[in-house]
């Protein structure tokens, strides 16, 4: 029997009442007649919540006890669905990461999935109950809880899905599918029908919310069509599959990313290695970046700024490093083409959008154009980029044409 | 090194401000040179706001997913404990009951520990940290979480302390000490600076709510001594130690419990194995007793009758049973001696006792008189039984006068 695994937000699991409005619709879903894996995400703002009653005693924002306290929100609202579930008639069995066999590797707050032993879910499923999974969590060595990192729950659907060989991944989500870019910031965008791994994982990367990162890597690595939808509504939303292309533009959307540090680093380092080692162990999001005048620098976020510079500083003998610059509160407005000679189709484009910031030249993303801009001015520019492209790009949506009639 | 494990109940952790003082205190305990196993119940009202979200969306009140959801209050709790800890400069670690070796028989919401494998926490003293363990719960077979039942933190605290040969086990709660009766019902009770194992064990099996009674069998069992004490204050607290005996006076204590069902049953069963196989599978608070024509019959909690009418149903033919009366929201006075000679001296106060009800004989209490009390009297008849006797009492406990001037 086909598997499906279908991922809910927290948005969509924030009150009993929505946990009770999802649960009719993973019945009918059911009732289809497929094997079902539902993964759920804390309720609402309850990792926020528990993020603020860590503040409340730690100025420590991650590592083991964090991970330990943040799990228990997934772990929560898996109960409460899968409560709801059997209250309705289904039979139905909650699950935390560990309990599912999730293994990840031991870092905490932002750990890689590096097996998921499924037996225990597959008996489950073939005792004709739907398995429901603490998103956002695994276990690794002796029982120690590790969590995925921000929006892990759809890493854990996309990688349960491929381990599963499951028939598609469903990402239910507060929006109906990936859009050109982001509906509270942009106007006149458009929703794709359809896209492809590539392009969905690039806007992902440059900040697009709506999927994770990991969880596309997944998906495409193991080829499993992934859906991204609402759950508020029955609307199509968007397929992300392996047979069929990308929208037919050349631009496939922006994206604008806010609370950006620069740093610029000059000395000897050995660049790659430093980044690389960088990245290993604190499992950051980083982008290399290289300052007007040649000097090599770092795109970082913010809120990571603290403990970037806490490992630069203790590693700067190492690396010769000799001197640090840093600037906070920065923005981007990052242009994903739908490969590198669409972006380069569109040179006077990217020269217009020179008007707003420098260009930051980004190693391993030859399909994406970036501009620095001030965070104040961040949203006007991208609205700016956003109508010259559209206004100039002869080519259409089509899929998108003939779903919505837009 | 002495260990002392030290117990905190949901009241003492109820906000982060109240986190963070017991945090000081535990600080204030380690530097008298001890290793610390801090045991923590969920904060404040969680496990209440728990229930009441399974609730919207369930009518179960039990069974694996519970166990799941309410566990998470104890998890959360141990996290921001040890966050809390380290903040202030102690080396810390928060442990689940599954992380600390806790097993427990496969039994979901009243589940009793079976073993505890202690080398991880030994090794974390050793290392010196103060562990934090998230109590109330365990881990059963395939890392199934079960739960201890209400109260469970305190049998966790009492058992990590046998098994870890501690020194003591201190039993912080919103109470300052095991008290003759419950103040916030009775007027005149007095405090025990000292009382024994047994005489707490029935105290709390009568329904004193202060120390779960599977705590206090638990330390009788290894000889732990147990201090009952205030979060709140440094007031000595009621210490229960196998070399002190208990208060001097022949009347222990009395309690109050309401919420009762009495069930009376006829037919041919054999009752032993009836009501032990009953417990056994349930796991539920019961106790036999003998209606006023003899039939025997089981005095239960309200919260328990639907599930044991369904398993005496369930089990109607193989014991014979013929009819099964119940009748619900009663309550009942129990008066706790200090032995059962101690209760044969008062006769006449028993015998005055029944103005109030008919009395229960209980088999397995040789020291407790109980009278069924209707629950709008029972205050109002617990009084007047506490009065009774502490009025013709001459024994006052002495440990009481010295310490406090009674």
């Amino acid at each position: 029997m086909a598997v499906i695994v279908q991922k809910f937000g927290g948005t969509s699991l924030q009150t009993t009442d929505r946990i009770n409005r999802i649960a009719d619709r993973i019945i009918r879903e059911q009732e289809k007649g497929t094997q079902l894996v539902i993964v759920v995400s804390a309720m609402g703002d309850a990792t926020n919540r528990l993020v603020q009653l860590s503040g409340e005693v730690s100025s420590c924002t991650n590592g083991r006890e964090m991970d330990l306290l943040l799990s228990t929100g997934e772990q929560m609202s898996s109960a409460l669905m899968a409560l709801a579930l059997k209250e309705k008639g289904a039979e139905a069995i909650a699950m935390t990461g560990a309990q599912c066999g999730i293994e990840t590797e031991y870092v905490y707050g932002n750990a890689k999935i590096t097996a998921i032993h499924t037996e225990r879910i597959q008996q489950q499923l073939d005792a004709g109950k739907i398995v429901v999974v603490a998103g956002f969590q695994g276990c690794a060595g002796n029982q120690e809880i590790c969590t995925l990192g921000r929006g892990g729950s759809d890493t854990t659907a996309a990688a349960l899905a491929a381990e599963l060989k499951a028939e598609r991944c469903d990402i239910f989500t507060d929006v109906d599918g990936v859009y050109s870019a982001d509906p509270r910031y942009i106007t006149g965008t458009k929703k794709h029908t359809a896209i492809d791994y590539d392009n969905l994982l690039t806007m992902a990367e440059m900040g697009a919310a709506v999927v994770h990162p990991r969880a596309v890597a997944h998906a495409k690595e193991h080829q499993v069509p992934l859906v991204v939808r609402s759950s508020f509504s029955d609307l199509e939303g968007t397929l992300v599959d392996p047979s069929r292309g990308s929208s037919t533009s050349s631009l496939v959307g922006l994206t604008i990313q806010k609370e950006l540090s620069y740093l610029y680093l000059t000395g000897k380092m050995v660049k790659g290695h430093l980044f690389s080692e960088m990245t290993d162990s604190m499992g950051l999001w980083r982008r290399m970046i290289r300052s007007g005048n040649g000097e090599p620098g770092l795109m970082i976020k913010d809120k990571d700024l603290d403990q970037t510079l806490t490992w630069l500083n203790k590693n700067k003998e190492r690396f010769g490093i000799h001197t640090i610059q840093h600037t906070s509160g920065g923005a981007a407005v990052h242009m994903v083409f739908r490969n590198p000679e669409e972006k380069r189709r569109q040179g006077s484009l990217m020269e217009d959008s020179l008007y707003w910031g420098e260009a930051v030249a980004i190693d391993g993303y030859p399909s994406v154009w970036s501009v620095s801009v001030s965070e104040d001015q961040v949203v006007d520019a991208a609205q700016s980029m956003y109508d010259a492209f559209f206004g100039h790009d002869v080519q259409q949506p089509n899929e998108l044409q003939e779903a919505y009639g837009v």
